[in-house]
């Protein structure tokens, strides 16, 4: 398959996705925070072939996101355990997590997040921190940081219209749908 | 490759990224909240394959993600526009560029969430709703919900250690330190 490298990208989403590397991966994470260490557990529960496991944990371990740890010498075993770094992916897998409960769970939510000490189901929301104000459009959005290159300064200074079309004809959507779409995706 | 069809996991992170399909998915609705609509546009910010940039599309319009609508008959053109569900991806993408501006940009941050009214940095940060309490280990965790399969709740009621391992060597991390670990990661 064609594929760019993501984390050339300066893109953030695009070098995080370069570093969590596959889907495999993400479950893998999300079983480390369940507190699986070893290579027989992850294959338990993934029921992932041994070469596409090792590969993938090697990533994971190549990105800073798991630590190897030799547990055993004879036989030679490692266990894999959370960095830090892994550690913050969290609101990433939770944020899937909620995403998934709202839109993929037609038979009712079969994992939840919840307070440790009450049981009593959280109800995760993106928020600024310092405000508390709930990140949504239009009110908050992307824009280019202190570190951007031109490309994403351009990116981000402009919409999706400004980005010149290969095809010539005139736009038949109307001015005023159009302009309406613009404001709330912005 | 070999893979399992992540949709058919009763866990919601799983069939989340079942419908978001791949990277390059990932990187189309990021692109299209950003207001692109257009094969070419898409095609000119990503840099993807004709093939592989129509396959991804026609998948998230399966997967209810994006709609097409046409928008000139001759020559035949759609365009294709985030729909409700779609949108309700933006704080798991916008969790991974907080993750990826912490962790990968060296050079600083090349994108950031601002508020749009006076351009100041919003700081994410996943919370619960109700109470406004920062969803963090250990006072949050993942459990079964009330949809849970008898093997997710089986995952849900204990730690890893609980997982049989298929290799029969006593465990040699030492006691506290696994309790420890454990603890932080339940």
């Amino acid at each position: 398959m064609q594929r760019k490298s993501f984390g050339d990208m300066p893109c953030p989403i695009a070098r995080s996705l370069e570093r969590v590397g596959e889907w495999w991966s993400i479950l893998i994470l999300r079983d480390a925070f369940h507190g699986l260490t070893r290579f027989d557990q992850f294959q338990k529960s993934l029921g992932i072939a041994p070469n596409i496991l090792t590969r993938r944990l090697n990533g994971l371990v190549e990105a800073g996101l798991l630590e190897r740890r030799r547990y055993s010498e004879r036989p030679p075993r490692d266990e894999y355990v959370l960095t830090g770094r892994g550690r913050d992916f969290r609101p990433g897998l939770w944020a899937l997590l909620t995403w998934g409960n709202k839109h993929f769970a037609p038979d009712g939510k079969s994992v939840v997040i919840v307070d440790s000490a009450t049981g009593q189901e959280a109800d995760p929301v993106l928020v600024d921190r310092a405000s508390g104000r709930v990140l949504v459009e239009p009110a908050f959005r992307a824009a280019a940081g202190p570190a951007a290159r031109e490309s994403t300064r351009r990116r981000y200074a402009t919409t999706g219209a400004a980005i010149a079309s290969t095809t010539e004809e005139p736009r038949p959507v109307p001015r005023k749908r159009r302009a309406k779409r613009q404001e709330s995706v912005s």
